[in-house]
């Protein structure tokens, strides 16, 4: 399964979420960004689930939200 | 300089419109997804802002997001 | 009258706040969830209102959102 | 897994969209409702995304925003 | 009971709507508006559900949101 | 001139912004209210922004949004 | 007085739409953009409310937002 | 490039925001206003990513959202 977590962070902590996030098995990505959010994570796992509640541990997050990418191979 | 693109699009289209997305040079990736947006896409260029034109213009697209990625290399 | 009050808390405490809530009368049911939202609580009682105004007093709410279930047997 | 699916339709169609639902595997309750959304689903499966992309193929649908209810027993 | 609707409508049909919401028992006021809604609605009725479905009725409207005033004399 | 002024405020103060308001010149009436505003404000003024302004100095106050009511009699 | 409005548009209007508003009296300037708004313009006049509804008239827009400047020399 | 820079302070800083603003290179002019947003910012260099980090490094500042405007002379 693979998604992007959309995650707005404490001001001035996007940076640190980022690299934190980084380290943790399943997040294939994870850079702060400039816009309505502050990181956007990619995750690729057999269940999604249980990485996104590792993700929210992370400590300087505010808000997380999830969008499933569906099983269909349109990346290039 | 890179950037994520959120994408909404009228019902039904996403698939379509990330496929189509997708052909556009200087986008890395194009995907449907399910949640607050249809589309997220990653743009690789010297200048983000003609590769959102050429983006907008694809049929079916009814709103785009820019979320910057600072010139930092925080991706694993 | 039936209704989902849609909450969202301070961060980190989801959980304990859906705990509480669960404790009051007219609340059928209170979970603390991961997205736009922190706790989904389903009410039924004669009036909604005042049961909305209990679950606000439990500390750690930010927001409640009220979504009336109108008079209809559509559930299975 | 459990998760609540957030839905907005399109306007007068909740009530036709919440029936629809209603009869997919995986779904245990679907009910429209007025506020920000319009009908508010449970969903108890294996895997909520697959009952989730069923779900987005009933026609009158606009938007769905997925909430995973974490693997804990707080529901009363 | 007594409550606010935030009401957004279909493109110029602010007015219209908000002369036939005026109508309806149980509204005290109804007036088109500029801003991020196209009608605001005051309700003063036993029960406030009712008179939100009867205006959900009326044609030309997208999304309405209740704003329950809770039992206390404090407008002047 | 005459509009809607709707509120949010930090959590639990709603009640006593709505009192604060109620004093100022220009306001007809300041309900604090549940959902997503926490005070709705009515004004009536020849010139809305200084009232505005003057609303916003309110300690507890976070968000001001207006809704400016275009001059026309369809209240009842 | 001085105002920002914030115009979102039927999909494809923006640019037809910037050209119209930048004709109204009172407009210093109306650009099409890029992101969560299609257009941006910038009001100054003795009163803004009548720009505004002179604005709304103009065919392809679907909301517009307005953010007062309270009067203050701050721009450089 | 040009672009608009939408911005939400923290409560009461939105003056101060802006008058830091408007001391960076890059920015035509910073006007702090009242409504969804606290400060609205013109931006017109080369390059518009860097004056933006570097306004997001002003002090108060909770949010910014980037409107690109399109290499098109259509202000008056």
């Amino acid at each position: 399964m693979q998604a992007f977590i959309l995650i707005q962070t404490e001001v001035g902590k996007a940076s640190a979420v980022a690299v934190q996030i980084a380290q943790i098995t399943g997040v294939r990505s994870a850079e702060d960004v400039i816009g309505p959010y502050d990181v956007i994570v990619r995750v690729s796992a057999d269940d999604v689930a249980p990485v996104v509640q590792e993700i929210r541990r992370v400590p300087g997050i505010t808000r997380t939200l999830t969008c499933d990418i569906p099983e269909k191979p349109n990346t290039i």
